[in-house]
C-alpha cells in the first residue's frame, strides 16, 4: 500500500465540507478526504484484488482504504458531508450499481453506492470515473471553470468525460464519452468489448504492453526481451532509449492516440482535451507528438482553439473527481477560475 | 431545377410566422418555405454551381430559389419572419460566414447572413447543416421530443449534429460533430481535409463511388464498368443485383458506417442516431447492416437503447433543418412531443 500524506491542514474547513472520495481502477483502488478548494487531506492506494477474489473483497478493500484515509487526515467522522465514488463503465449511475465493466471482471451488478452508504454513514454517488475527473479538471487547477473540456484516461483501459457548457454529458443512463470503445481501424484487432478495432485494443496501457509482447513473441529483437513482464511503461523507457521495436510501438501509439484525439477535437471543439491515467507518465514523449498531430490534422477553427495537456493533478485525480461529484450533487464548494 | 409543390395551406397561418430555409449543400443546393408545424409549403432545388463559377454564382442562385419558393407558396413577403441557412461547415456560426468547407471548395469566408438579410430583408442565421437536421428532428416527425439525439448525414460529405437534453452542442465555435472527419483506419485513405482515415474518405457518397472506380480502373470486372459515370446509387443498385465488386464495396462501406455509428452510440449513448443524406435512399440495404452492426457490438446499455433509424424527413430535411434553426432562434412555434 502506498501513503501519500498531504500537508494541508483541515483547521480552516468548516463542519461537514469535507468529502472521501474512493477511486475503482482496473489496477488501483484509491481513497482520500478532499476539502472545498481540491486540496487532497489524505492519499492512499492500493491494488485491485484479483478479479478471483470477487467484487466483495475488492469493495471490502476499497472501504477499508477510505476508513484509513479519513484517520490518516486526522478528520472526525463528524467532517465528512457525503462519499463519492468513481468507476469504469458500464455503470448505472441513478441506481449506485457498477454493471460488468470489462476491465473489472468479478463486478457484476454491484450496488456500490448503498453498500458505501451503510459502511460510512454518508450519502454516496456514482460516476464514470473519466466524468468524474472531467469535473474535478473544471472545477480546480489549472483548467478550473473551462465550461468546455474532454478528459480521456489512458490507462489499464481508456475512457472519458466530457463537459458541455459546464454540465457533464450523460446520454440516457450516464455511459457516454467511451472514447475506448471508438473504432480507429474498422477491421482491426478485437476488443475485449466483442468490437473490433477499439481505441483500447491498441493504445490502453494493457493493449501497449499487449502489442510489444506479441512482436516478442513473434521473435522481433528488442532491450524488452530481458523483462520477465513487459509494461507499457518499460515501452516508453526503451523507446527513450532508441530500442527499435519499442521506437516503432510507440510511434503507432502515439499516432492512433493523435488519430483519437483529433476525433474528439472534431466532434467536441473543446476548449481543451486533458489526458490522465498511468500512460501520461511517459510526459513528452506521449504528449507532444499527439498535440503536434492534433494542431496539425484537426479541422479548422476547432483545432487551433483546442489545447491538449497532461492533468495537472496527477495521480490525486482518480479521488479528486469522485469527491467533485458529490461536491456537486452536494452543491459544495464552487467552480473557481 | 426539380419543384415540389406542397398541399398545406398557408390560410391558417398568423403574421410572420413562416420561415425562409436555405439549404447550401455540395451537390444541391435548396430552398423552402416552412411553417410552425413543420408543413413544407414549397420545396425548391437547384444543383450547386461548379466551383469555377464562385462562390457568388452560388448565392445569388440561393437566393434567386429562394425568392421563387416565396412565391410557389403563395405567401406574401409580411408574413416571412426570417431566414434560416443551413451549411456543411466549418463556418463562423455567430458572425454568419461560412468559411472553407471542403465541400464548396469556392467558398472562403462568405458572409452568408448579411448578403441574406440585404436580400429578403428579414434576420437570417446560420448553422451547420446536420445540427439544424438535428434540431428539426428535435422539433417535428416521429422523434420529435427526444432530448438526446444524433444526426448524421451520408451524403457529399458526412457531416453530424448532436442534441444533448434537448441542446445542441456547439463547441467553442459551434464546428461540431464533423463524424465524417473522426478516424475510422488510423493509417488508411488520404481524407481531403489533410487528415488519413477519416470517415469521409470512405463511406460519404462521393468516396463510395470513388472506391468503385478506383477498383474498375484496376482492371475488377463489374457490371458497374458499362457505366459513364459510378455513383454510389448505382453501387447500392448493382449490390442488390448480385455485382460481385458492388457487394463487397457496399459490405465494406455498412461495416464502417456500422462501426461509425457504434462509435457515436458509445461516445453520446443517445435515444436514437438518425441518418439522412442522399446515400440513405439505399433504404434497408443500408440501414437494416448497420442497425444489426450497432446492436451487437455498442457497450450496454447505451447499445440496447439507442434506436438507428433512417430520417423520415427525407430530402425535406436540409429546409426544414434550416427553418428550424431560425425558429429556434426567434422562438417561433414549440417542441411538439
Amino acid at each position: 500500500m502506498v501513503s501519500i500524506p498531504h500537508s494541508a491542514t483541515p483547521a480552516t474547513l468548516g463542519g461537514r465540507d469535507l468529502v472521501l472520495g474512493l477511486d475503482i481502477g482496473g489496477t488501483k483502488l484509491a481513497a482520500g478526504l478532499v476539502d472545498p478548494d481540491g486540496r487532497v487531506l489524505s492519499l492512499l492506494r492500493a491494488p485491485t484484488p484479483a478479479a478471483r477474489a470477487g467484487w466483495r473483497q475488492a469493495v471490502d478493500d476499497l472501504f477499508a482504504l477510505g476508513h484509513r484515509a479519513i484517520e490518516m487526515a486526522g478528520a472526525s467522522q463528524a467532517r465528512i458531508a457525503a462519499v463519492g465514488i468513481g468507476s469504469g463503465g458500464p455503470l448505472d449511475v441513478a441506481g449506485g450499481v457498477v454493471m460488468r465493466p470489462p476491465n473489472l471482471q468479478a463486478w457484476d451488478d454491484v450496488p456500490v453506492t448503498s453498500l458505501a452508504e451503510a459502511a460510512f454513514d454518508r450519502p454516496a454517488f456514482l460516476e464514470n470515473d473519466a466524468s468524474a475527473a472531467a469535473l474535478a479538471t473544471h472545477r480546480w487547477g489549472e483548467w478550473a471553470g473551462t465550461e468546455d473540456l474532454v478528459y480521456l484516461t489512458i490507462s489499464t483501459g481508456i475512457g472519458g468525460g466530457a463537459l458541455i457548457g459546464g454540465r457533464l454529458l450523460q446520454g440516457t443512463s450516464g455511459n457516454v464519452a467511451e472514447f475506448g470503445h471508438t473504432v480507429v481501424a474498422w477491421n482491426g484487432r478485437e476488443c475485449h468489448c466483442g468490437q473490433r478495432g477499439c481505441a483500447e485494443a491498441y493504445v490502453s496501457g494493457t493493449s501497449i504492453a499487449r502489442r510489444a509482447q506479441e512482436a516478442l513473441a513473434a521473435g522481433r529483437p528488442s532491450a524488452l526481451s530481458d523483462l520477465a513482464v513487459v509494461t507499457a511503461a518499460d515501452v516508453s523507457r526503451a523507446a527513450a532509449d532508441g530500442d527499435d521495436l519499442s521506437v516503432e510501438i510507440w510511434r503507432e501509439t502515439t499516432a492512433i492516440l493523435g488519430a483519437l484525439v483529433t476525433s474528439v477535437v472534431n466532434v467536441f471543439e473543446p476548449r481543451v482535451v486533458v489526458l490522465g491515467g498511468g500512460v501520461t507518465e511517459a510526459g513528452h514523449m506521449l504528449i507532444e507528438p499527439i498535440r503536434t498531430y492534433a494542431r496539425a490534422k484537426a479541422m479548422s477553427p476547432a483545432g487551433r482553439t483546442a489545447e491538449v495537456v497532461i492533468s495537472g493533478h496527477g495521480s490525486a485525480i482518480g479521488v479528486l473527481g469522485s469527491a467533485a461529484v458529490a461536491m456537486t450533487q452536494l452543491h459544495i464548494g464552487s467552480v473557481s477560475e
